[in-house]
């Protein structure tokens, strides 16, 4: 009944660090931005990690609080510009690499850093699609994919995240629309042929730190607009994680953190909203991270601030279904199941941190 | 160049009532709902019309601004109760008599007023469904249609607006997406048969005034959902005005006023942006309140406030299309466009009242 | 009763322009920013205005419609760059000149404008203060104030704006706080040497459209922040509107658009808010654009897109009152004052263009 | 440098429940409000409770994620009606009790349930106040004050809440103004007899779950209103804090989460920031919730959905000081604080659940 009482139970015995295991320690590049200082403050808190090196573009800072408010009295380790010699030295300062950088730096970055042994979660999109075509349309500085390399969509992938050095952590819009499709897909309900729209909408959060007309409050307050239609890379993602064509049209929503995706897609006519309900409980039943509403249409408000992803569906009689999903788009959506992503790689509980 | 300055230009001849033509007088019945209270802000504004009657349901009012603070120094005459008495006044007291009721309400008392001579505009859904079987199950309370009777989408209808009694105002989600579907449905470029699917977003205005847990600040901020799917009546407006089969998945955005509606349709492979381009502008070149963005996408923050809608479109060479269109729902949603149906059966210049 | 029936009244004969005076030319220079956008709103829509130039730092425009979506079939004139050679025109292509720029350029431009003879309302703060130690710490700028100059907070100086050749249209903080101040301290009521603090909440529009971190849809929207503490210098325009010194604090909320000014002042213990009531209905009873609420607070969603001043008080019986006063800090506080001076210079009723 | 990574650190040994101490068992009268969910959310991941009982005035539902999604996979227990019969078996099911009820229904239920030994933990305002005239006005249902009370602004009655049988969680207002105020008037810098005033913004869930005209989200949004003026019962609850006279008015922001808390006190002239910063981490520095940004203003952005009050200050040569201080108001302003008690009552660490 009380499904999470136990997870942080043993920690009532503070202070008695002697008895528990050595923890891992990890290492963010990126730490400043939006992704960035969730992971940091995830980290933070995790009962096996130490954050031991933050990165960012900028120049060297003392304390991380100084000038991240927000992490004041969670942690105040200094922040260091990420050069060659910080590169040199973070096999030796950390286990755990996570990669919260421009698809450029990361490309190159993440490669070194698994040849010298160290595990990496890259939240980028430079590894993420495995077809060569795709990939160099939408990553064009990605040369080739690393071994060991894993595509983090955590409840689908999970064996290939456990053994993976590099885990490609998925895209906010590809992790909202696959966890909704792949089930249905997998079941083999998906009407083949028949078109597949994901439209989504997403918080501004989604468009990064980097202040611009677009993130304007004024801007985006008080509106709703389409971007990237028919041009956005997590279309390519979708498609590939789906394996045929997507239309895919994000929105920019007046909120900062979250993103619905409502999925119209054709199942066989006749097929059940019960049928839908096995399907996804069969995948879903335990996985700690997804829930499902059944009839009743998930929001966003349930999984802001959360790593939770909640699905819901509609099917009518003549088989138009239409699946909406929702996360928040900086943790399951990124810091968060790049979080769960590391806990699998590790072995640890999946839920580590992120409850 | 300067297309509306001559609009409101022998206006500076302030006070010389004498010279103008005797003001339309009108009554509008529902006054202090969201739709009433912007009828009344217009009408108390527009330069043709004196609002002689304003009704609600709550006790009488000597002077409005007393309530609805929003309307002090603009217009402040009584709230009055829509008692039996003061229909029986109507005929005598106003010309045109806009009905911002529930529907049950609004289908009662349109036809009698119709009858007793008065000029309509009916904002309630009552008479939107020619379909009686649609009617039927969506507005039980609507026995039979008048004669004179004409649905309210201006820029499609305005023959028979302007001889109608009574007009039947459009409802918002189909407004935003009937006047994106239909210039392509008249030019034959829709594929028949193909999925249409509208995907609708809304503000909570959208909702109305009664508080509810679906209307609360802290359920809708921060969120978006979905709901009233595959049962939503709107989308019954939207088939019977495009005559065919429509997906229609309205959602709730966390902004006050206006609706994005984002329509996909399939049109015939190598079909271009121009052709469509093409149709739109012939259908709206000259309409004052639609504007055409084309491939760039329109925003709800530029016809928030006002009575535009704005159209955009995308389509891909297999014949995937895209469009996107804006209104502010209680504007060219609601009481903009019934003022601009009152402009046109009064034989005035529309954009009266509305720039 | 019905106020403002009368005011369009006459514009119902449309395209009777031969009747009608010349409209005023009015040049914009500035007009891509928020208030110049309003600017040229409101006067391609004001009855006796035409808009002849509109300016902007970037290249030249055919149509300003295409880069200010929002104007379409509003306006779509020129935008073009503010050079010598059309500084040198402007006395032949306008009557009246808009400056929205910064304080430097509009500190520079004002006086030569002036000087060829044209009337200039200038937005910027360049010539707000006339105590020559406080403009010189805050606007160093601005070297003398030219003849013909009028501080324009129009309802308290009316004469002066009236035969103005430069109107220094008041910043957004002080119109808010000085339309609630100044009754109380003409009427003798504001207790000498006691503290008076004005406490404001701004919407983000008020930090102007360059991108910022600080104006970031992320960091604005689920916050609120103080920022200018003690060093705000629409603090010395309130001091020297006042006479006096005043704690000023401002704060930045998360909405688009409006100020709410909540004002401490200490009155002679006794002073009841009747005697409150009458001091502000003397001032401000026959104001257009001034309402006032009484003890009923009054609320930004009242005055937003509108050029009123809502404003509210309380007083306890030990002589503490507090003063609440809303605006559009885009209209009242900015473009729709500066078009309610024009109208005022021009003679023409002040609230041509504004209701 | 990293400050709590050791807080959580034994939970690695997942599942090793045998070795742990029995969980404190927690339940939670009125578990559906806005602080009730909090409750459950924040105590069903506690490492030391498990939540045994959760009421709520409705009908009875098995599982409360049914009704509560937010919940799902989080806490799944049964929603019960907090009738005679499970007051009665309270003290069998449960060692602590928290109350999320409205004024009466505590003041009625606390003492009882001290009686029977239970500690108690009540978020109402029924015993906060220790003055009987003022809680004669503000609480008249409250009959008396049971022995065994402590009021539980933490950082200050620590000792209090440890030995207390009742704890009278502060309001969310009295955390925010408190904790800045506090340390002022204990080091004895606030000059005597000079006006206190509190200007405090808050988010709308703040006003409770129930549905109604000032929480309509059109009514919030885009809005900022003045309420409660000279008339709100958190102003005696400052002021008998403060022991001393203090000016209180509340604002409603359009935002969910969160209170700024700007108040303005006199220093003796020459006080300096720096010596105000000395006082404040002299109480400060060693506590886990409050942080310290000294003239650099604290935004709710950086406390929203944590525990944390972070406070700021800038005073002027005269002797103006101004204080900010911003918590989420439903946690360090209500639940979180509950919690934060609960685990110093229980001889805890302070952090356990919070972080």
């Amino acid at each position: 009944m009380h499904t999470v009482a136990s997870l942080g139970a043993a920690s009532s015995d503070l202070g008695n660090a002697a008895a528990r295991p050595a923890a891992t320690r990890v290492a963010i590049a990126g730490a400043t931005g939006f992704t960035g200082q969730e992971l940091l403050r995830i980290l933070a808190r995790h009962p096996s990690t130490t954050v031991t090196v933050a990165t960012s573009s900028g120049a060297a800072r003392p304390g991380a609080a100084r000038t991240l408010p927000a992490l004041a009295k969670l942690w105040d380790g200094p922040i260091t510009p990420l050069d060659e010699a910080k590169i040199d030295a973070l096999p030796r300062e950390a286990d755990v690499v996570f990669l919260a950088l421009p698809d450029k730096a990361a490309a190159e970055l993440a490669p070194q850093l698994v040849q010298r042994g160290l595990r990496v979660v890259d939240l980028s999109g430079a590894f993420r699609l495995r077809n060569d075509a795709a990939r160099a349309r939408w990553y064009p500085d990605t040369h080739g994919l690393p071994s060991g390399l894993a595509y983090g969509l955590t409840e689908h992938e999970r064996a290939a995240v456990r053994s993976a050095r590099l885990v490609a952590n998925p895209g906010c819009y590809p992790t909202a629309a696959l966890l909704a499709l792949l089930p249905l897909k997998e079941a083999g309900v998906l009407v083949a042929g028949a078109d597949v729209i994901v439209d989504a909408k997403s918080g501004v959060s989604g468009a990064g730190k980097a202040p611009s007309e677009r993130t304007h409050f004024s801007e985006a307050h008080g509106s709703v607009s389409a971007y990237g239609v028919f041009g956005h890379r997590h279309g390519a993602e979708i498609e590939e994680g789906l394996g045929g064509q997507v239309t895919f049209t994000p929105h920019l929503v007046p909120l900062d953190r979250g993103i619905l995706s409502t999925t119209y897609v054709r199942v066989p006519p006749g097929t059940t909203e019960e049928q839908l309900a096995d399907i996804y409980q069969r995948t879903y039943g335990a996985a700690a991270f997804v829930r499902l509403t059944g009839a009743s249409m998930p929001e966003i408000k349930h999984v802001a601030h959360t790593n939770f992803c909640d699905i819901g569906w509609r099917v009518d009689p003549s088989g138009r279904a239409i699946l909406v999903s929702v996360i928040d788009n900086l943790l399951k959506g990124a810091s968060g199941q790049a979080v769960q992503n590391m806990n699998v790689m590790l072995g640890l509980d999946e839920r580590l941190g992120l409850l």
